[in-house]
């Protein structure tokens, strides 16, 4: 006998017939004995549905404690539903609510992180045989206000319990069928992996793979506990996300492409120490995400400053930059939105020199001209003209995997 | 400075611009200084909407805890955004839901009773200079699990805080401006009043008046609680409920009708003590509500008994009469769904003698025939054909009130 939590998003409890889809997957490994728990996500829309009621009272934005309370009725619908549909199916079903479930979370309203999950009730609901459903994505803080975790919090939140209960297993439910070595949707020979470890995850997450909440990845390899990425519809095996064991030989794990990225570039900084550093935490305490640095050799006393941020953080950041010219000294300033970024991932790359080498080959051969490079311990990514971006996975995806 | 405990329903809530005008109406009295609580509904058809959602998971009807679970987040949902409209307009707000509000339930999910309410959050949040909307409708049970007051309980909870917090005043906003002297669709001289007792507030709201849910009227009368009845669209004085003073003269307050009701006829049973006993112990025990009573003198061995039963409960009724034939030991049963009920309601009546025959006059001289009569202390009530009932009211109404 295993407990398992397994996580479904607000697609796969969209209506009734799914959420009956649902509830059969559930049932379907309670017979075989084992303890289930399941997270669910608000219905489809839902979660769009109540923002607009939101927008209409106020366009401007609303207090985000008030926010949070008006989501978090998303889910309180949808685990409800999928509680009934299995008792209509004949087996015990109890829905719980965030704070029902124990999940305690800072006071960060709308983006709120767990610090605990008190797991008492749940596995009081397990030992008298019932299946559990919780409300994905919210909490309460130590006021006991309702918090909720972002958006994709769900995965995060059923990792959370996962590892509060040392669960076996941690299966998330998606669209796709598991993580794949490319977007399918663009190369056309990527392959599904049995396989991957967190570190690979996390890098393909990051990199705009978007299976897995890169939240959930980072509690999960905390933790120890075994993701299995799998699809709501299909009954097959999905991709296992685990400990890195050991790796013989090198092994490319994956061809991402990100194309929320914006380039932007301060031209004409005073070539002095520190400067760097200013520009840097400035951005930082404006919590802007900055990914790839380039800093070009000092001449004439001045050097220019590159660097991407995600697509809506570009105006944000200029405006940031511009604000402090006084202080920071700078000529001028450009951004570029027509940038894309390719990585390759995978674990082990460190110790096999001529990786970069060999993708580098493949994007010239294609005739792809790389505006940037930033590598890793397991990733190397490039950033390329947007109009590259297919044609360069495929080239990658070809030299590496197929 | 007064505490005021303000009650909106769903369709005072229904869409972005009734929010705004509830919030209008609150912040009015917020700025004269006054502590507000705020209890409202889920917005207009928002519980329809989500009973339909369960229906179509189970049509024979869900476990009347997952329903609560569902049924709840219709407040939450109107809480957030009625609390982010008094934000929008500047003032300070905080929603809470049943649970935070502090009220406790018994387990009789779908129609709990409140057990007690711990008003130590919304005080707090007063103290802050808040203005506190809270769910009405719903509370928690001594598992943590959420329940629901049944329909019409959002009134109960706000007499409820208004008891808990010893409020000055608790107003009941609806779609009329106040309590009349009889329905003013069906007599078009149909008198608002001032004041009324909760004595004669509660035989209206038996009588069908439809106003005030019964059980916050009797809640209110237990803690003393002085409620207003006004209406949320116009701005102007409505109905004060409030304790019985001293009555020099008599005082018709109302006349009622209700349409909903049967009449049962058993016929032929056994002229022996304990006859009537035997038959309504039984339907006691099946909660079938008899309201008038009335025995035929024995004759031949053998007594009819007649009783009136509301609608919906004629059919059960009429079922359990049967089916204990044996013991019960009758020649028939009867009933008749064409029946209404008209009443006169005044505290005072028993000490003024002749009302009863004037309101008998008032039918007779209409051409109505009287089937049944029931008196009390502060009610008189007739049972007519339907097809009368109009005609009646009127008449009556004319007798003592235009």
């Amino acid at each position: 006998m295993s407990l398992i939590v397994k996580k479904f998003g607000g697609s796969s409890v969209a209506n009734a017939e799914r959420v009956f889809n649902v509830a059969n997957r559930v049932i379907e490994d309670y017979k075989k004995g084992n303890d289930i728990v399941v997270v669910v996500s608000a219905q489809g829309d839902t979660t769009d549905d109540l923002i607009e009621k939101a927008l209409e009272i106020n366009p401007d934005g609303c207090s985000k404690r008030e926010l949070d309370m008006l989501l978090s009725a998303g889910e309180q619908i949808s685990i409800s539903l999928l509680a009934m549909a299995i008792e209509k199916l004949g087996y015990p079903a109890v829905s719980l609510l965030g704070w029902q479930a124990g999940f305690k979370t800072d006071s960060n309203y709308s983006a709120a992180r767990i610090k605990s999950v008190d797991p008492e009730r749940i596995r009081a609901e397990l030992d008298k045989k019932n299946i559990v459903v919780v409300a994905g994505f919210q909490g309460t803080n130590k006021f006991d206000d309702i918090t909720t975790l972002g958006r994709g919090g769900s995965d995060t939140s059923a990792v959370a319990i996962a590892a509060a209960m040392n669960a076996d297993l941690c299966q998330i439910y998606t669209d796709v069928d598991g993580v794949y070595t490319a977007d399918p949707r663009i190369v056309k020979n990527a392959q599904k992996m049995n396989e991957i470890s967190y570190e690979e995850m996390l890098e393909l997450a990051t990199l705009g793979a978007q299976v897995l909440n890169n939240r959930s990845v980072e509690m999960a390899k905390k933790y120890g506990i075994e993701l299995e990425v799998l699809s709501s519809l299909e009954k097959k095996p999905g991709t296992i996300v685990k400990e890195y064991v050991s790796m013989e030989k090198m092994l490319i794990k994956g061809v991402a492409k990100d194309n929320n990225v914006s380039r932007i570039s301060v031209v004409g900084l005073e070539d002095v120490p520190g400067v760097a550093f200013k520009l840097f935490n400035m951005l930082a305490a404006k919590k802007i995400n900055i990914d790839i640095i380039l800093q070009s050799v000092g001449r004439d006393g001045t050097k220019d400053i590159t660097f991407t941020v995600p697509k809506d953080q570009r105006a944000t950041t200029i405006d940031i930059i511009n604000n402090a010219k006084q202080s920071l000294k700078f000529i001028d300033v450009f951004f570029d939105d027509n940038v894309s970024k390719i990585s390759i991932v995978g674990a082990g790359m460190e110790t096999h020199p001529g990786v970069a080498a060999k993708m580098f080959e493949a994007l010239f051969d294609s005739d792809v001209n790389i505006q940037m490079i930033s590598t890793s311990e397991i990733k190397i990514s490039v950033l390329i003209d947007i109009n590259d971006s297919e044609k360069a996975v495929n080239a990658v995806h070809s030299k590496f995997i197929d």
